[in-house]
């Protein structure tokens, strides 16, 4: 057992956050974004003091709630039982840069993993894409071999940070990323579980993509500006139709 | 809460079409034509003054009957606790232009996906498709920047109208489109439930297409227009063999 | 109700037949074989005077054993409330070229139908083929238009006749056609539920065919005769090893 | 009844090993690695003196843990009221040229028996590749007529020696492979039921690189060795930091 020891104050919503989490974890396997033990979701304090995350590689059968791993952002484990999924360094560098982001997935569905092994951004086909992710779902470069040899979960963080930061893009507006010859990290601003169901809505993203391929025998097109933009903001932004509003 | 009053004589009717159209969107969740709250199913009811449509954006199982939103041909919303699926006027405007039709259903199936966002119709390869489709199933034009600023969902409608009166397509004889970059919109003459059954066939009979492009390297001809006739007018029209007659 | 009476003497044989037909219908829902009412199986009594076969066009959940359809070999009908499958008379003509067969299938099932619907043999990859067919799966040439606008379903038996007797193929050795821009039949010399088990294997053969086509960039050759024939053989005929014989 | 007697000191291990042996075949059906009765997994005491594998070819509904067939790695059978599996031979080859395996598993898989139909290796394009075959996963040569006519399934397991004797490949390090035309057999070096869980990796991976060919249009590359070395030595030998280690 790790010494660190979580305060007090902290009990009941580090609580509630393991059973936030290890719902979303099983969500994963329920979804068939994941198989065995792949994958892991983690969820953060309100004062983002503390991640809550999968433990790694852990069978869930042999899992319960409590059994979710506390760490701080440094990567410090607190009062856990088990190692945090291996991951779990790229999961604070994301909550480091992002002050809002509420929860992270990682997953290795088949269709997202797919675009990843192949190196490519998941083009923005057609209206389902643009209603989730405004603009492609972005591949990051390749890691270098010595960022593979050095703190390679940490620099994994920091390759996706230099995606979206290079080529512009909002963190909030393309909630996911394609990490290259691996697989994908999707987030949400609302919750661990929203994070899920936003990679249940990339995997079906994807699968379209490679579909929409096969369908013109590579010659597809994006879908045209005028509607991405439309279909994007009709869901997000104040000026929203979608869905329900106070009245 | 809207201040438009269903009138009294509606109510059983309504009540009953809100079983219905409620029951029909669950389908479409089983039938796995859609994900989260993607989709909508609508009704009408039988002088055609009120549409019932799912609510845009709720978790199915907050969901009951009674939630099913009621609107005018004009989109005016009765006595609803809810906003109406943001493409209420897209059905609106179907309902108007096609007097005798029962029920509408719009998904982000995703066979069906890919040939829209491909932009391209659904070939008849098969008596799978001529027993359900008298023809190839038509892709509408994209719509253009104007449209997609302006009354999106009713333009949607009208591009629809516009493909079937310039290809001189028949809404009884094809029961489906396709809005291009986005995905279907089926219909039926017989009930709501009956077009969702529509949508899983469209969906099969598009993953058939894909398929048979995959087999033939993408060199598949169409199938020869006799048969298609004899499939389709063995299931249709007053000298169909196939089903049940009265003796 | 149809005024021809079955003898007393059968009563009891084709109570037993109906279950068997029954059961077998409901397997090709749950093998996914077919979606809806599409599909139809249908078995035969011993002295080869009468089938039974599915209904047409009539919900599973509507239909019990007894709703099984009563027909002779020239498709005459007896004492049934339904009328039976339009494609009876394919069935009925397989029967009588093929004095042993016992039970016939016809599906919808979507990799089977790719390769219908592009007109090709079902090519022998491997072994999980060569262990159920001997040698491609035929896909039978395609109806003239007067074979079609004559008697259709009859027809699509001759058709399938013509090119078993044309390529010198044996019914037992490959228990199974593609009829062209249509779909398989399968059949069985045991049994009604043996058919669509072999359906099943049909499918599942097709699909891998489709994938071995997509892995080498259509560039697949078919599996080396001494290994088809020995992985037949392994499984068929009087020198069979697979399986369990009286020792 | 074959008139081979189990000493009595094995009865309780071989009781134990059939019970494991029964459930992992089972799990072949969940994970839908196999229809019908395809498919077959072995286990072995841990002196290594006898083998239990599935009988060939029953249902499974007919059988019982009590039923797994016990033969010694000379395929001489034991006790038992069934035949092995015909691909028993495989298994005992395997098992005498590696004396740490534990379970064996051989499937009919879809996407990796189109690698298998094709002649193509599994290529590594990712790290969910890397984590569990470090390299790609070989497919053997072709066996000759003469390997087929004469000791078939015995022929099969020395081509799959040769195969890693000539490539240098650790079975520790790359558990599965292909039989070329034929389908994949893999292994684990702890358990028959952790062989099956690797069977569904393997399939799950072989689904992830044909979809990884579609995405690219058949142009993609392997993943880089650093990281490939990476993700296996994560998961693997003294220094990983995947899983939980004793603290």
């Amino acid at each position: 057992m790790n010494k660190n020891i979580i305060p007090a104050e902290y009990k009941e919503e580090i609580k509630k956050l393991k059973e936030e989490v290890y719902e979303a974890n099983l969500k994963l396997v329920e979804y068939k974004l994941v198989i065995h033990t792949w994958g892991n979701v983690s969820g953060i304090t309100k004062d983002r003091k503390f991640m809550v995350i999968k433990p790694s590689g852990v069978a869930y059968d042999l899992l319960s709630a409590d059994d979710m791993v506390v760490t701080d952002l440094e990567n410090n484990i607190y009062e856990s039982k088990y190692n945090p999924s291996v991951d779990a360094p790229t999961h604070t560098l994301l909550y480091k840069a992002n002050p809002d982001m509420k929860g992270i997935v990682h997953t290795h569905s088949v269709n997202a993993v797919a675009f990843a092994q192949s190196g490519q951004d998941i083009p923005c086909y057609g209206t389902t894409h643009a209603d989730n992710f405004y603009g492609p779902v972005p591949c990051a470069r390749a890691l270098t071999p010595e960022e593979i040899d050095g703190e390679y979960e940490h620099n994994t963080g920091l390759v996706i940070l230099e995606t979206f930061k290079n080529r512009n893009i909002d963190f909030k507006a393309t909630p996911a990323t394609l990490v290259k010859e691996h697989g994908p990290f999707v987030w949400s601003f609302k919750s661990p579980m929203d994070a899920v169901n936003m990679a249940l809505t990339l995997e079906t993203v994807a699968e379209m993509a490679i579909k929409t391929s096969m369908v013109s025998n590579f010659k597809s097109s994006t879908a045209q500006p005028a509607l991405v933009k439309r279909h994007y903001l009709r869901k997000h932004g104040k000026n929203a139709t979608y869905g329900q509003k106070a009245k």
